[in-house]
């Protein structure tokens, strides 16, 4: 029932041979890994006109500039990502460049911020996705947080079903945002171009009285968390198809180029159509609207860019368990994190996530926005530390035309460094937590990599010493009565060994005196040992018996206790017998070192 | 720590041999199985007053002719099970007289009927005990249900502690109930006599027009709800001290006599102060207002009448656990009800019986008013069926003077019947579940039983014949590389036969020839079969090569698979470790018939 369920909703299990053809294409890539970023889009320039509004709307030219410096920046990341991305062909995520170049702990503090921030990404824009769809339809306002939860539980299991299936279905939307978003720009150029908007602008390098440089950082760092999900790309190299570099290289310079003329073209719109940014109304909306009017393509605008604030959700599938994965190659993260499932994904990882980012949903009843800056600092962290560890590879490997390298990434380093340090001092209520929680994350990697560690050592055998040794056995067979299933226990501890000792729990002297009676009228070959409790326990009576024998035969004998176990026909059955069995199995196996052999006697009825 | 707080909770467990010392003398035992019976005192009076106003408050004067016709009742019930605990001196509910008498379904529907009806008396009066207590606090109203499940648990708690510790506490509001409602009845009647009440009553005999047979009957009908608690004292005759059926007859005497006087005093008290039923005030409280006024003593007759509609709950904790324990013992209900706990209580059916009509209050969120009628059917049927069992063995045995035995047996089933009837017909849409859910316990009684039966047929063996035989076997011990835990299980199983197979999922070649080749330079002295998994599957593959081994060895063979676990020194640990070792087992153990042990490595850190 539950085999048939899970086929239903994943598929067929694949074998690990046809991991190749599980594995992305170049297009296929750009829709799963760029959602995320292209969704910035949908955002990106009102962050940096919202900042800009506190200086008044004399101020809204500098968004121009703003917006080519979050460009240039752009650009400095795409570049130093490929150089990334040639550097480390197997998965060049921020953990393992950080790793690798500045060592464990800022490996651990780039990868702990993007598994935390992976997490908030699915939470927040799950729930994005779902404002969007209560906006148009209000009467489902009541319903947001199941229709989160509900989105969440599609996309893990678009996702379980394996990476090609899941990019051929969730790449539509994506094409479809892009190719209105470009339709967007075109036209609204062309309406400029001809002269069709008349808007009162403030001139370019209007002064304005009361702007600051603080302000202009601001709205400078609000605009770069259009480029959150730029990562993805460098994480995911493992799921392209071979080449894999290549097409990772390719991938990213295509997402860079589409992200970038489409940030700018929105930017520039919204300059020209002298746009301020509307509690009620998004700035993409008010461009569509102005060029096209309430019709036909602007609810199409619409309604894609709900779509994809929604999908941006599923690059987190794609780069979480795949981090996950490296981490727990590193022993950081539980083994789990490293078994691919039927459908050749990290299903672990995948499931984790949608649990995880669920209860934070559930959590925050659907009222995610909050957590918006701290995801922002989430990213600029390991952008950070990849940027430096990037440049300490430059400077002790130098390679031909380092220099050029190295400048690339001193430039992007400093930027982002400064980036991470803007969204802390302007939103420090907003983004404390994130001084709680990596700590704690780290503290965790290293209790799980000690714990591992630890196993492996005690675990460990010299092969040229450790042999097998032979010893001899003791079977203890706790016995209620004389019955098939003492019968069936007995027979197979005595093919195994002489030494089998029977042991019966009576509870007053009548019964006792029956049941040595009636065993020796059987006389199975087997000494039957009675005990007498008092209290009317089982398991405390044949638990100290163990210790007596163990304590005389540790150095000789391997010790088992053989505990008969009913397996009947119907759940409900399971209630009808006592359970001392189970109890005496859960408490020997948890405090003794020895052997329990289950016996399984099946009830036919 | 568990275990630390069930001491706390509960007290240390007491031997077997105490069991004496945890016995009733009849003055506890009056308040642990009367506390059901005296409460109905409370609203016994009450529920006539309210039928018959129905015909107008001329139709008052009925109340006192139909009190005596309780009255008469309660002694015919007296007399009756007085007969019946001399009869069955080793415990004699309805259960155990009408199989006894009318075979095994009349018991079952007397049994049934009962428990269902212990379980409605918790949740009912809990919710009664409740709703006393709001009514003083009004603030705690939204805390109800709340209250309700704290009174449930702490009446759990107390009958956990053991019969006599539970007796101690819960004797005193018995008594203090007891006292209270007699200072009322004295000081009414003295009042009364002396002239001091001057209100204006239907004179007896006053003709009433629109009086009818089935209004009077009903009246009587509600009057007799007063009466249920009354077998609760024949039921729990293995709960008193020698000599039990002598104690125990006595205070089924003391408790009818109680119950009557206190019954035809309030009756007798609420016709001449001219009291009619009142919604807003209970007949008791206006006839201690109408004696006392609303001083001290008013307060506390009221205190402790709230207190003891509460306590009723506690008759269902002793006699639903030594039901459940007959039915146990038949065989009609699980063999857990038959153990006794720490305290020697019979736990099991305590924590049953609280954790149901937990859930029950649950369910209706405290508003249980309307099971009440359910409730009395519950305890008329069982009445019924004990009476007409009593008259079939005076008919069957004929002892001397069985004939006027015989006609108390046949004027108290008669009465019984016609109220169960009466309570039928006048209320069916609030008693009809009873026609669902008895026939469904029934069926579960039958089913249980069935097993049980089954089972012993299955697990029966001849002695004679039956002796353990000696075979070969065959250990299969799964491996995942060279390690101690691998070596400890090759010791072992080598250490009992010979036939020793290590098995070794791999999953890709490469990784396969490198076992072959460590396991080669080992050389442990067992032969490794490598198995190759497309899948990724572990328990597949091995399941597979078992069935082939079973099916080769079958014969001659017993096959056991020897599986290691890891024991953690930490909870939290058990997530770092892949848990195919427990998938193999669940699958192993519920398919086939291999014997499963667990070779324990604990680890240290």
């Amino acid at each position: 029932m539950v085999s048939r369920f899970k086929r239903f909703l994943i598929g067929r299990p694949l074998r690990s041979a046809e991991i190749e053809e599980e594995k992305l294409g170049k297009l296929k890539a750009l829709a799963v890994l760029s959602s995320d970023a292209l969704s910035s889009v949908a955002y990106g320039t009102e962050q940096i006109l919202i900042v800009l509004m506190a200086a008044g709307f004399a101020a809204v030219w500098y968004s121009i500039p703003i917006s080519f410096a979050v460009l240039g920046l752009l650009l400095v990341l795409v570049l130093s990502y490929r150089q990334t991305i040639y550097a480390y062909p197997a998965g060049g995520g921020a953990y393992v460049v950080a790793k690798d170049n500045l060592g464990v702990p800022a490996g651990l503090l780039a990868g702990g911020s993007l598994l935390v921030d992976y997490i908030l990404t699915v939470a927040v824009s799950s729930s994005a996705g779902t404002d969007a769809i209560t906006s148009a339809f209000p009467s489902m306002h009541d319903h947001r947080v199941l229709i989160a939860l509900v989105m969440i539980a599609f996309l893990t299991v678009m996702n379980l079903r394996g990476i090609t299936e899941s990019a051929s279905v969730l790449a539509i939307p994506v094409y479809l945002f892009v190719a209105a978003i470009f339709v967007l720009i075109v036209s609204g150029f062309v309406k400029y171009l001809t002269g069709g908007v008349h808007a009162d602008v403030p001139e370019w390098g209007t002064a304005v009285s009361n702007i600051s440089l603080f302000l202009l950082l601001k709205a400078f760092s609000s605009g770069c968390s259009a480029l959150t999900g730029v990562e993805a790309v460098s994480n995911a190299i493992p799921n392209f198809k071979k080449p894999a570099e290549r097409n990772a290289a390719a991938t990213l310079v295509m997402m860079g180029a589409i992200l970038g003329a489409m940030f700018i073209g929105i930017s520039l719109l919204a300059y020209w159509f002298g746009i301020s940014p509307n509690p009620k109304e998004t700035v993409v909306s008010q461009i569509a609207d102005a060029t096209f009017g309430r019709g036909a393509v602007y609810y199409a605008i619409q309604g894609v860019t709900a779509l994809i604030l929604f999908l941006a959700a599923n690059t987190a599938y794609s780069a979480f368990p795949l981090l996950a994965f490296m981490l727990a190659k590193d022993k950081f993260m539980p083994h789990a994190f490293k078994v691919r499932g039927d459908r050749l994904g990290f299903s672990n990882g995948i499931i984790f996530l949608g649990v995880l980012s669920a209860l934070l949903v559930a959590a925050f009843h659907g009222d995610t926005e909050n957590l918006i800056p701290l995801y922002a600092v989430g990213v600029f962290i390991p952008f950070t530390l990849s940027q430096l560890g990037m440049m300490v590879r430059w400077i002790r490997r130098k390679p031909q035309g380092w220099a050029i390298k190295f400048a690339v990434n001193t430039v992007g380093m400093l930027t982002t460094l400064s980036i991470t340090l803007i969204f802390i001092f302007t939103k420090f209520h907003q983004v404390w937590m994130i001084f709680v929680f990596l700590p704690a994350v780290i503290y965790l990697f290293y209790q799980i990599y000690r714990h591992y560690a630890n196993t492996a050592n005690q675990l460990r055998i010299d092969p040229c010493h450790d042999k097998p040794v032979i010893k001899g056995s003791t079977i203890v067979v706790p016995v209620a009565g004389i019955t098939r299933v003492v019968l069936n226990s007995l027979s197979y501890a005595k093919s195994l060994t002489d030494n089998v000792i029977a042991v019966y729990v009576g509870f007053d002297d009548e019964e006792i005196e029956r049941m040595e009676k009636k065993w020796e009228d059987w006389n199975p070959g087997v000494r039957l040992i009675v005990l007498r409790s008092s209290y009317r326990s089982i398991t405390r009576p044949i638990v100290k018996f163990i210790e007596t024998v163990e304590w005389k035969k540790a150095e000789t004998d391997h010790l088992t206790v053989l505990i008969p176990q009913f397996i009947v026909k119907h759940w409900w059955q399971h209630m009808l017998h006592n359970q001392s069995s189970l109890l005496l199995r859960a408490y020997l196996f948890n405090q003794k070192d020895v052997v329990i052999a289950t016996v399984p006697y099946h009830l036919r009825k």
